[in-house]
């Protein structure tokens, strides 16, 4: 099937939707955690968080735009300067989807969904406890994407937790670590290891 | 295991690039392919693709820092203002990832790893024949990461090219699509559907 732009533009919303946010292949699944200064937690699925750089070890994610409509977790990491962000594992892939409700601000998804707030080392965002491979970050800053009023969050990696099982070779193994990915807006995968190859240098490429 | 900012920071270089480089989780396995104006064809893996929005359709991808050495993709996309984002199947798993290679300007990733060149509706960058769902892309603007000189590059969506049989239910189907994921710099997935349900209004969500 070919869509052109005039093809894509006469989609109903939902189609298009649909369509759109597969389009990028895979996509990461995610929990972020927050807490606003009247200790109210907040958790929300997030399917776009992007690897930056790994030094300093930086993290985005797009969030939606800035109105007053705006979604509880960006509010919070402007307010506290902090966030959570925890792999979905099959086990609550149910749970995870629910969090996208758009719940009133005084209601917890950790509660509503039934997933456990965790607090470690002192980092006030709450991580989730039933996922074994998480991180706190530090906001950076806000990098505003005009031409769709969207953001990029930019965080620093503080804390890193993941499972010693899912380090096999010297490298972290996403499918030891039970973690998922995404499609669109409502589909979930497990995923099976089926390469691994080696930092390429130039004279070390194969003949194909 | 709990690494800490500090225990980041000691880490090699080449373990924190692995572990971080898995942080987010699973990503999109993508190969970018453009070509500039003396019709020099280049190729590229990308794993930070990323959706930005639907109406208009927009993803981005994150290219390396913008100095003399830059990749070729990013300056071919400058230079021409399109570009084809291919997505990664197992059968060449192998030749995608040694598109990463730092080969010449004078060499094509596409003859080097042995993929192949393909027009589409006079859309001038070049698709990879041998991806069954691929996009040309146009240009819309590029945006400073000035904290590690990194550029989000954004683009809107003027060709998508997918497989019928990726579409189950009116949903785009990514294990049907044959698509794959990647972690770290050079593990590559399979995907299995586990889940799939349905857009979230609050009334709706069950008790769990």
């Amino acid at each position: 099937m070919i869509y052109t732009k005039e093809d894509i533009e006469k989609l109903d919303r939902i189609s298009r939707l649909k369509i759109i946010n597969s389009a990028t292949g895979i996509k990461p699944a995610n929990l972020i955690g927050t807490i606003n200064k009247e200790n109210q937690t907040n958790l929300a699925i997030f399917s776009s968080v992007v690897h930056l750089g790994s030094n300093p070890p930086l993290l985005g994610f797009i969030s939606r735009p800035r109105t007053t409509d705006a979604g509880h977790t960006y509010h919070n990491i402007i307010e506290n300067g902090c966030y959570t962000i925890n792999h979905i594992h099959p086990e609550f892939i149910k749970n995870a989807h629910y969090t996208s409700a758009k719940f009133h601000v005084d209601v917890s998804e950790f509660n509503r969904c039934n997933l456990s707030e965790e607090y470690i080392n002192d980092f006030i965002a709450p991580f989730v406890a039933e996922s074994t491979f998480k991180m706190g970050m530090r906001f950076v800053e806000a990098i505003d994407i005009k031409i769709n009023n969207t953001v990029l969050v930019v965080g620093e990696i503080e804390h890193l937790i993941l499972p010693d099982t899912s380090i096999i070779a010297g490298d972290v193994d996403l499918e030891a670590a039970n973690s998922v990915g995404i499609s669109g807006l409502n589909s979930y995968y497990s995923l099976k290891k089926i390469g691994n190859f080696p930092y390429v240098r130039v004279k070390e490429v194969p003949e194909f």
